[in-house]
């Protein structure tokens, strides 16, 4: 949404300034709050209250000249008790777009907050395509009547929105197109566009139709301004279109965005029928949303977390991937296990080992990070993985022998044995060996099986890495130090 | 750039597709090379020529029908030489559009291949504000030849584009806004607009100024078309405007285009006097290049790397951290060299420290990811950031308790000593608290000193929790185990 008038947008200072003063407020009024529990005589417990209620309209006034956009904010840093005093003052005509805003775990606590009219009257302010994206959160009889309150079309649309899944093109679509017919004059279509008023955000360009109602270009209205207004549609429209099908995936059509520097774009049918539009705000959002799940899950945080979550789903937000880390760690425990008798005869080994694991971890995370973003950017195909796999291979090489070098003359250096020195050289290249390939094969492996490269590559490596940095490096000694 | 005719944009199927075809055409290429090599007798030399120019003009008619876009991505998927191959192949004119398209490890490769004159016609074929990103990469004397070809306000935004630091709006905003006066009525607009011919891309709102030139609001374009063409500027013109001035950090700037949904915005100096502008395009180009770049660095690459680098290159890239790498190393291994006596004396503490250093490691890095995301929304403030910490503390006690005990009973189960799976308890529990403090503590310090809290945080957090780990699980154990 183009911010409206009075809602004068805040860049980051101001937005940091009105935070400062929200959270002042809030604790003023927290302060006359306790001391009207404790106030006795009834004539200063009125002083409070009208003091109380000067600090609620202070913040009812300042929050309602800020845009929807920066109110989701603002809610999103606070904690919960005071997110719900400020939740309780924002105008109610901003409720549905800020539930919109907010991320999923805040939006679940403002919507616990509201009552079933609430509720209703947030929903009605949405468009079918909004609505779908909060359909999940609604408790069921609220869906259930804004339902009924619908007309048919929307109703349909919202029906059609529900049914596609998260991740596909249909999900993301709105049901705001502008088409017009391609055998009028541009002076037609102008007159069309002043009966409609506005036209939707984001739109860019008109969707341009045959009399089948198939899509057969666009007219960008950058085009359509400087154009004569005599002249027809199809002379001036542009028959070459980005359009997606509901079905696609919606990272594939981000990237299109990305690649093309999309606006808009139709959705068609496989008859080239207008079903809807994607937008860019849309898929900012989509990419904003999809970045940040896999920077949590790459650190092992289930899904996004409330920053002021109470401690139990935080926890259980965090258990999954501490216990498969757990299972990975005893694996290497048990390993370092297997050679107890070699280190009990040789106890620098203990001290040693860290560094071959540690090191081969990092190499290895250093390979999987190239091959996850090429696989993301969808550059790898079987011509060139082989060519990648032989450079890495003589990265490692080149790293093993340099490093391996390094370490080994550490461990001589610190336990004057020249044979250790031998041994954790050799360890060390053999473990970034081993680290190179599995920082490769791994996210491989995982993209093969269609499971996010992003996500559980790094638990994988780490554990070879250092499963297998022990096994090689305690190895080696039990056979060459004894 | 919206795709011209006869560029029909490709999705990633048809991309792969056509990829493959690429790699077909090249490696067949390759063979008649080679063939040609060894070919002795005239004749079949002359007929494996034929095939050989018959192959790559097929390649060049293929390459003539793709967006510049999608040549850049295959250029960026090619080994180099066959990079190059296909680089001579490509319509001149679509040079300096492919340039700027593709990552900055790629483009060395291919202007390194370009001579003086063809750098300079690709050169000639960019905007003021596309050259200023190519400059840094271009021989000083092409650049020279490059100015003196240009009028004197060209050359004087291409310096003002070099002026500005490298993350600042000014570095990204570009010279093409359309400003109209706001005493003018719609009409005159149509007629302005008609003059000019098409607009520029990414044009969906036209600047309004007063007679001093200062920007008074803007008018959007599907406002303009939707209005009586008989009504003044000043009656339909929005006043609120979200406006950025060229010294202002591109990174906020992007969080304001994501949050307020813009695709174009005016740049103003202090007398709100337009500058440029700054378009959702070239936002999102760089949003993707800086996670690109934080993605890498955190995984200890100094740079983007070109996938086909050479071994040398990469292996000066991955240096750095390596080196780091390893001193953290080495210090954890100094702090068990302290406890050798201990380790000799019960040789299961070697087997297990990997496991309370482990662990601790990743529930650090749950916790540092919850704030650096919290960092990067500019989310944390005085307020919130006490109430966070003793939320991260809790949720490290919690889990101290939990997993604390499950190690401990396996370590008890292992080797049937009561006291080290106390220890052993007791370690994790504190290993854990250590590793919420340092992944709350590092990245907020790292933010205070105004570094980027995603680059340098997990080095730093896991030498805290692995050198943190064994002292305290070591050190009880020579305390409380002998």
């Amino acid at each position: 949404m183009e911010p409206a008038p009075n809602q004068r947008p805040a860049d980051s200072t101001r937005l940091q300034h009105i935070m400062r003063e929200v959270s002042e407020l809030l604790r003023k009024q927290h302060l006359v709050e306790q001391l009207l529990d404790r106030t006795d005589t009834p004539r200063h417990a009125l002083e409070q209250q009208v003091l109380h209620r000067q600090h609620l309209s202070e913040l009812e006034r300042k929050l309602s000249r800020l845009h929807p956009a920066d109110i989701a904010h603002i809610l999103e840093a606070l904690p919960l008790e005071e997110r719900l005093t400020v939740w309780d003052l924002v105008r109610a005509d901003l409720d549905g777009e800020i539930l919109l805003e907010v991320s999923d775990a805040v939006r679940e606590s403002l919507i616990a907050r509201m009552d079933q009219a609430e509720l209703q009257a947030a929903a009605a302010q949405l468009d079918a395509d909004e609505l779908a994206d909060l359909a999940a959160d609604l408790p069921r009889d609220v869906l259930q009547s804004v339902l009924d309150a619908m007309d048919a079309q929307n109703r349909a649309r919202l029906q059609a929105a529900l049914s596609y899944p998260e991740d596909t093109v249909g999900a993301l679509m709105d049901y705001a197109p502008v088409t017009i017919r391609e055998d009028i004059s541009l002076d037609v279509v102008y007159r069309y566009l002043r009966r409609i008023g506005e036209l939707p955000d984001h739109t860019d360009k008109l969707f341009v139709t045959n009399r089948h109602g198939q899509l057969t270009g666009i007219l960008l209205l950058r085009r359509l301004v400087a154009e004569d207004p005599a002249r027809r549609v199809s002379e001036v429209m542009a028959r070459d279109v980005v359009t997606f099908s509901p079905g696609d995936p919606a990272e594939e059509a981000a990237q299109a965005f990305e690649r093309y520097d999309l606006v808009s774009a139709p959705v068609v049918d496989e008859r080239r029928h207008v079903l809807g539009r994607l937008t860019i705000d849309v898929v900012v959002d989509y990419l904003q949303e999809l970045r940040n799940a896999e920077m949590l899950g790459r650190a092992g945080l289930r899904e996004d977390e409330d920053l002021f979550a109470g401690v139990g789903p935080s926890v259980r937000n965090r258990w999954p991937w501490l216990a498969v880390n757990l299972v990975t760690a005893l694996i290497a425990s048990r390993v370092i296990g297997l050679f107890e008798g070699t280190i009990e005869r040789l106890v620098a080994l203990a001290a040693l080992m860290p560094i071959v694991a540690g090191i081969g971890g990092n190499t290895g995370n250093q390979t999987s990070a190239l091959i996850i973003r090429a696989l993301a950017l969808d550059q790898l195909n079987d011509n060139n993985t082989h060519r990648l796999i032989r450079k890495e291979i003589r990265v490692a090489l080149l790293n093993g022998l340099v490093w391996g070098s390094v370490v080994g003359a550490v461990a001589y250096g610190l336990y004057g044995n020249p044979a250790l020195g031998v041994v954790m050289s050799a360890a060390m290249l053999l473990n970034l060996l081993l680290a190179a390939l599995a920082g490769m094969l791994i996210p491989l492996a995982m993209h093969r099986l269609r499971r996010d490269p992003a996500l559980g590559s790094s638990v994988l490596l780490t554990a070879t890495t250092d499963s297998g940095g022990f096994f090689i490096f305690l190895g080696l000694a039990s056979v060459f130090l004894q």
